[in-house]
């Protein structure tokens, strides 16, 4: 635990409303105290560092200049709203982030009237913004929509759909461009090397030119009698900006870490009479905390940390990483066949395509937050005879979901879509968890789709798809660790849609998918101790279901359980199906599916939170229990 | 039918390469040819006209300068691939569009190796081609990728997204954007508008001009020894149009229906050796065809015509589209309820959009083709306190997929979603099905789904989801008219998760959901006439799931047969997760889950669709059947 800083000033600020009671001169000293907080803060806690550090001063200004929470001000993504909570009554508990109970991560809409729209998916926020701009303008009502968005999320497409709508929002709309040059890697592609340009070809700009511009372009719509030449004050045809040409009033850059510069510049495009206004602020990632600047990453997202030193206090050892063993077995792989790809969306670390890239940079693909254009990327590869592995989280390959469907499953390409972070994924919260691609997934016709129960399953899994060129495979595998098995030398490939038997019993059947295998031979243990001979099940594949092998357990045992990490129309969806479409059912047969519950399920320890969707071992033993005092008419006999 | 065109050059032309033997001269009549041959063609057929009618040059020019199909052309979206199938091997069959077994609307891979990427959705093309680039570079494989997309198309931000990763694809890439400055509908947005001064700023450019600028642009890395310069080459900082800015070379703009310029051009592009390449490209929807260059829409979407008159032969009378109830329905609730917005995906008129823009201009919002903007907009207005309507297409709302997650449902917030040609559609074909939405919408918390069985409940629906506030809620209807009640006056508001029994019986009960509600009821006649008393239910809600109800009718009745329009994983996933959860299968009930089957159902008439799905009232005796048949060991027993 850090010793906490000395913060007189920001002691006195409970809400934005005691900030604008300061006089501008205070607010320097203001920021230094809310990022020394900040600091401790998450030096406690663990949680994203460098992106808050980096908005301390806007933070502050903005709350200063705007009249929040009446002005909606909304933080894309949400790795950087650390301070906004501490200025926004949520100071008191700011050292429990990320923690069961405690404040979350990203910025929520249950948390607090200061934040009206959550985030933690990027690119969302001018959408959001607009959304609130517009509802104001049809209700005659006042109050600005500030969005707050990095240069990595307007790689995204959906920031780009948002400004070619942005218009019709006028003077209503904020769009201020966080732009330190970093997603939560570095920055790809043309708009990242347009900003820099736009950023070194007007650094001399000071304070002055700057307002005499902004004055300059906001007071245009005096020239309204010039005609047609009006429809060309913003973007010149040849000569505005990106965001000119898309509608917008471009005021920047500045530098986002200057007080003297925010205010006044902020002031004005409050007071504009023209719009929409994008900013174009320069920040530092990690700015004011040495250990963090002088990091690759900034210090993105970091664990428990002493403020003196900077020493993150990571567990040290363990089973590698799910997404490391993928990275590594992909690479080797690849050192035999040419035709291997990897591509990522902006997560080079998080999904392990980092150890891939290193091997093969040629053959690895950085495409921005861009999940949609990644897909397709990927399908327009395998179309030309490549081995393409689409690697993105589970929650974010919803934002492909069309391009899954569409150019991969309905044409049956061959795209490997590697998902890291199934199920459930702690202290991220819901807006992180891989919930859902079990049941978006296998519904689609062609798609194979497989859950790697361990390490040594995902290297066969990870081998499996690489051979599998007859159409799209998916193999998801959770956040974190692995049990600790030796990886082999020689990855298998798997036959497709084929399960295995883990453990002989007579009397339950536990079919299992993914990593919770290891709570179903817990459950089968205790409940061999009762007298109940269980088998267990390791399915591999949600589709195609290896019906042999569940024919044969549901004609054989009396109780038949499913387990999944993943929500309703899943696996246990599918058995079910399976067996009404049979008549497998119709015999009597009691067949229970433990699956997510149907309730998002806030941050917490990985663990408990399994524990709240009734997914560990204890509850698996209770569902085997209950189904077995059910009597043949549905009712649940009392306890002998 | 209308008589067919001569076509004596046309007559020669079998495949491109045939074409590539023609002195560039004759390019002219060949294309007045195509163009008529098209014409004839889609008379006989009904199909997309205006489309293709403006490419017909383009299609020409590419095939005869182009190497297809080693270069890889992709068209997106497809509507205006008629001309390229009549020049790629498929004349023969050309008349036989879009109807059952005969050719596809869109590009599609499996019907020629010059479709190298099917398409339908839009604005999927620089993505796929950028993967053909890149495969062809890695493997060292000559072959360019030529992807045409329509200014339309460039709404969306997948579109967006290819180009800012397109620069790795140096000269390997060419974009052609076909602006004819339409979407389906009018374009909106602000790159509509820099599309329009760009080529109203640059009309003088001659033929001449053109050629000298080109061949300074992809000659400029000559003067790589400036150093840093050389960075700036592309996009100047305030100096490139958007194109150059995200890393391409801008040509044009050039007049997309002379040869006599398109042919150089595209001669200089293929020969660069700079890239990527974006070729700015005016055409006229409709061109050559007076009917639809006059005709506001340009005869996108055309019924079979008399080719004299241009009159369409469109059936009279019947019953109003599902769509146009909505709209109307809406806009009629719009008049007391300031609160309703109306949001659509550059498709005002194919979901009744319009009716309610007529009405409320200032509450209609056309954003594009940007469903995730959309969707998050919508979220933005609601959490604004609006009661917005996201009216999209099925498998349109797949592009959205994230935003429905992480910004409706997780937040809870009442967006309505109105979700058009849901089921099967006919003519379109897979792309266009709506096949999983009941899937991937029941699977998420907080959400309520309803499907509606008729026009009278989809008036009563559309009633209910302005009244719920309490979260997201989606109505569900199939493409295509009602089956004739009188629309009420009042609308009622539906309890939300009930159903109604339709029809009382006691051995066998059809739990329906959505439109197969008619079958539903055929198949009950057919059943009591053997003697099988029949009930069936219409549940409405897909989730809340009616569990009284339903477990009222399992438990009273021997065979239970759920029926609805979406594939695995919905509602019959639902009722049987419900059923197995409860213990209600555990005394031998006999369940069957009609529903889409695991395969892409090809275009057809509808009724086809539905026979070959196995939803229509044969298929649902058929499955009573056979499951009474069925004894308690799971084994059909002989017929008696």
């Amino acid at each position: 635990m850090s010793a906490r800083p000395d913060t007189p000033l920001l002691d006195t600020i409970h809400y934005p409303a005691d900030l604008r009671k300061l006089a501008p001169e205070q607010l320097r000293q203001l920021a230094d105290e809310l990022r020394a907080e900040m600091i401790s803060a998450v030096g406690t806690t663990g949680g994203h560092l460098g992106s808050g550090l980096g908005v301390v001063e806007l933070t502050a200004a903005i709350h200063y200049v705007f009249n929040t929470p009446d002005d909606r001000l909304i933080w894309d993504v949400g790795h950087q709203c650390y301070p906004h909570k501490i200025l926004t009554g949520r100071r008191d508990r700011i050292r429990t982030l990320r923690q069961g109970g405690g404040l979350s991560g990203f910025t929520k809409r249950s948390e607090s009237e200061y934040d009206p729209f959550g985030a933690a998916h990027s690119s969302t926020s001018i959408s959001a913004g607009l959304g609130f701009a517009v509802a104001n303008k049809l209700n005659d009502k006042p109050g600005k929509a500030i969005a707050v968005i990095g240069d990595g999320a307007m790689s995204a497409g959906m920031a780009y759909e948002a400004m070619n709508n942005a218009e019709q929002a006028g003077n209503r709309l904020i769009v201020i461009l966080n732009d330190n040059d970093m997603s939560i890697a570095p920055p790809v592609g043309g708009l990242s090397g347009y900003l820099a340009r736009l950023i070194s070809s007007s650094e001399y700009l000071g304070l002055r030119s700057l307002a005499s511009k902004m004055t300059a372009k906001l007071s245009r719509r005096v020239h309204k009698s010039l005609g047609k030449a009006e429809e060309y004050t913003r973007g010149m045809v040849t000569g505005g900006t990106l965001f000119e040409e898309l509608g917008f009033y471009y005021v920047g850059p500045i530098d986002g870490h200057n007080l003297d510069h925010l205010i006044p510049v902020l002031e004005n495009v409050r007071d504009a009479e023209e719009g929409p206004i994008l900013i174009h602020v320069r920040t530092v990632k990690g700015k004011g905390y040495e250990p963090a600047e002088a990091s690759a990453d900034k210090y993105h997202g970091v664990a428990k940390f002493d403020v003196v030193t900077g020493k993150q206090n990571k567990p040290s050892g363990g089973p590698p990483a799910y997404q490391n063993v993928f990275g590594e077995t992909l690479a080797k792989l690849a050192d035999t066949d040419p035709r291997i790809c990897a591509i990522t969306a902006a997560m080079p670390s998080g999904t392990g395509v980092d150890k891939f890239a290193k091997a093969h940079p040629d053959r690895a693909f950085d495409v921005g937050i861009a999940e949609q254009h990644g897909v397709t990327f990927a399908a327009g590869l395998a179309a030309q005879g490549m081995r393409p592995f689409a690697a993105i989280y589970s929650t974010f390959l919803q934002r492909a979901y069309d391009q899954v469907v569409h150019d991969v499953a309905i044409q049956n390409l061959p795209v490997r879509f590697a998902i890291d972070r199934a199920g459930l994924v702690g202290a991220d919260g819901s807006t992180h968890a891989g919930s859902f691609d079990i049941t978006y997934l296998a519904t689609l016709p062609n798609f194979v789709v497989m859950a790697a129960a361990d390490e040594v399953e995902l290297v066969h899994m990870t081998y499996t798809a690489v051979e599998h060129d007859e159409g799209p495979i998916a193999l998801r595998y959770p956040r974190g660790g692995g049990i600790g098995l030796d990886l082999p030398e020689t990855p298998e490939k798997l036959e497709i849609g084929k399960g295995r038997i883990v453990r002989e019993g007579s009397k339950v059947a536990i079919l299992s998918l993914g990593t919770r295998l290891e709570e179903a031979r817990k459950a089968a243990d205790q409940l061999d101790a009762k007298g109940l001979s269980t088998t267990v099940a390791d399915l591999r594949f949600a589709k195609p279901l290896d019906t042999d092998l569940i024919d044969r357990l549901m004609k054989t045992h009396e109780v038949v359980i499913t387990v999944e990490e993943g929500s309703i129309g899943g696996l246990g969806a599918h058995v079910l199906t399976h067996a009404s479409d049979t008549g497998l059912t119709d015999g009597g047969l009691k067949i229970r599916t433990l699956r997510l519950p149907d309730s998002f399920i806030e941050q917490d320890s990985p663990d408990k939170q399994y524990d709240e969707a009734g997914l560990n071992a204890p509850q698996i033993v209770d569902t085997v229990l209950k189904a077995l005092r059910h009597n043949s008419a549905g009712v649940e006999e009392a306890r002998a």
